[in-house]
């Protein structure tokens, strides 16, 4: 009924970048009927849904959110780790550290523009884990 | 213990609309407990929990939205679909693609105020699909 | 398979909170293998998760949201219960009204520095209720 697993990313430069089939390819065979939930255990990243056709919506993503949450701002006090730290922090709430999917049918019932995005907020956030828990059954 | 439906909504215009009844019409009977996921298959739309009273919140989440992600922005470089396309891109991630609601006694067990909202971000999103999964057991 | 539990938690000042241990001591034990869904009831209040040691990060949330999201915008026609209350909504959406986190080994599989925070968005919120739904099972 519940599969979990628990899986290191590679690292990604910042920015945004669609991890859907990496993440199929790291895990065993979906059951018939279900929800997929992806977490990821860090606070200076995110995971979202978005468009997995033109590279040009991730590019978008990157410069507007800067731009939304800026480096820098006269309001921050949390500044000893570096610039693109508290902005890292404000982006993982804004956009949120989990995603849920529907299983139908064995695989994951997306829309056809939908591609999970793992969002790096960081300048150099290395490998991110995340854990991967499977809840369903195998009736059709 | 899992039942899933997938629906297609009538088109609705721009705006932010509650779809609570609707949704609860169109599927089955609720389990005891357990959680109900909403998914919406579009990155151009979004689902949210807010007021299900008065009207003005609906319309200044709009007007309030659209100041936050504005439109023609000279970030943007994914321009070809139309003005309207890639804010709401950034707002489906940042409002979220799906909900997921506690079920109490076979109902939804919501907040006095709360009412599950359709965020349709495009000027002619046409109808919108959505895949509801819940998960329960018929314990009280 | 399935628990849930419903809970007030204590007033808290406008500002984001960590709760986790003051939550897993209002529940009961966790399955072995699992997902734990926590639900806030309102609209004017939010569930994240973020950064558990350094509380200038909580104060960078308050100050950054507030700047993102101000009081008393000209485009807010809801404004007779507050200028904290347009506002609140609208952070409500941004930031969400749940969050899930894995279960593994019988604990929560948080993140080293992740935290469950309630982010209290009105001035005199009051005592707000959350749901937890435990979905799991105890193989290891």
């Amino acid at each position: 009924m519940i599969q979990q697993y628990e899986l290191s990313l590679p690292s990604f430069p910042r920015g945004y970048h669609i991890i859907t089939n990496h993440l199929l390819s790291e895990i065993g065979d979906l059951p018939m009927t279900g929800l997929m939930h992806v977490f990821i255990k860090h606070t200076s990243a995110g995971l979202s849904l978005n468009e997995n056709a033109d590279p040009s919506v991730r590019d978008d993503f990157e410069s507007f959110m800067n731009k939304l949450v800026p480096e820098n701002d006269p309001v921050y006090s949390h500044i000893f780790e570096g610039s693109d730290d508290m902005p890292a922090h404000l982006k993982s709430s804004l956009i949120g550290s989990s995603v849920s999917i529907p299983i139908h049918n064995g695989r994951l019932n997306l829309g056809t523009w939908q591609g999970l995005y793992l969002c790096e907020f960081r300048n150099h956030g290395g490998s991110r884990k995340l854990v991967v828990t499977v809840i369903g059954e195998d009736k059709g």
